[in-house]
């Protein structure tokens, strides 16, 4: 009998979320199995950041699949719109962003859905966050709790009764700061980490975007030496 | 305004009841979008046939997008496992099959409403069949609807509330036999679809797998002859 119980499939981007997800589930005493994917112009720098995490933090495996999300477009990250930058958290334009990406938390689940059914893992880990996240309406909890609701009618081993499905969102509450503490609490190396929208040639940070934006202002406001390189 | 409530993704494999699905969805007087995959070993015959159908029914737009599910494996029909065999329906074995794909019909559903909010599409047709299906827990009624209101959680245009998917499943109460009969009214040719689950080098239908079986059966009992060349 397989400890399905024991097993988690955790979405990594090598982002400071994720990172600090796999190491919340690695602390909860899971065998954790990453995920990634490959969708879009950065992600030779966003993918060298997750096996570096990966490898930090032992996972049993890490599963890198690479999604055709430039063929529907729709997105600053995957199609030719170019990436907003402002000078502060403040001056960031309000509502949903042209970096938010056409269901891809439900892309990304259904194939953390797949392969935990393959795995016989029970638990799936996203390091979503409703408080200080970008705008974004699948990061919200009444989103990841319907997810749960059809993935546990979606999948044989379900039907079969032989396991039930559990998306973990341990940063779900937290704010930029309070996972930032978390994670050195942890162990995370923010410095082996990624979240810059548009890095230049060389990998390093741009400063500007959504996410360099709210990754600094987590830093300060955790009062934590920010590890980051920035452009500027 | 665009008038989202008219167009409809429609998802095309090329066999008898998605190519019966998007007969439906033309003759309700929606704008289609054809969206196939490729994502196993037979998927050049089954993609050729997709390109078949989409074309005989004029549809706007065929999107196919390459996914990696064999990496994931689990399945007949992406892993390196046997695809059974049987000489009759009658024999065929009971319970849900090795043909079955992890979370497959998740994943499709998932990139069909990506492009749907991308299009600014309300609808998204999907051609499964709670009946004469082969076992599927992703083809219930219960699965169809937890992920329609998943999905009405999950993008930036539902929550502006600019719009509502909705998920069609026009086949899901009808027998293989009901399916053919419906669509030769609405004109579909089965001649240039494809079903079988383990073609011949040349394309020809191995007449044994679950998936002709099924499909033999629904034209005996349709009682309309069956195009299909099979090898036996």
């Amino acid at each position: 009998m397989e400890n399905c119980d024991k097993k988690a499939v955790v979405l990594l981007s090598g982002g400071i979320d994720s990172s600090t997800c796999l190491a919340i589930a690695k602390q909860q005493g899971h065998e954790t199995y990453a995920l990634s994917f490959q969708y879009h112009q950065r992600h030779q720098i966003e993918i060298a950041a997750a096996r570096r995490v990966a490898e930090a933090f032992k996972v049993e495996a890490h599963m890198i699949l690479e999604l055709p999300l430039g063929n529907i477009g729709g997105s600053a990250l995957t199609a030719d719109i170019e990436v907003p930058k402002s000078a502060d958290v403040s001056l960031m334009p309000k509502g949903i962003p042209v970096t938010y990406v056409p269901a891809r938390n439900t892309i990304f689940l259904s194939f953390a859905l797949a392969w935990a059914e393959v795995l016989s893992a029970e638990n799936v880990f996203i390091g979503v966050n409703a408080l200080d996240y970008s705008g974004y309406p699948d990061c919200r909890p009444e989103y990841i709790h319907a997810f749960e609701t059809m993935a546990n009618l979606a999948t044989k081993k379900t039907i079969e009764g032989t396991i039930r499905f559990r998306i973990h969102t341990p940063l779900i509450r937290l704010s930029k700061a309070e996972i930032i503490k978390k994670g050195i609490q942890l162990g995370v190396d923010y410095g082996i980490t990624h979240s810059c929208y548009d890095p230049d040639p060389h990998g390093r940070a741009c400063g500007h975007c959504d996410s360099c934006l709210l990754r600094r202002k987590g830093f300060i406001e955790a009062g934590e030496p920010d590890p980051t390189i920035y452009v500027k």
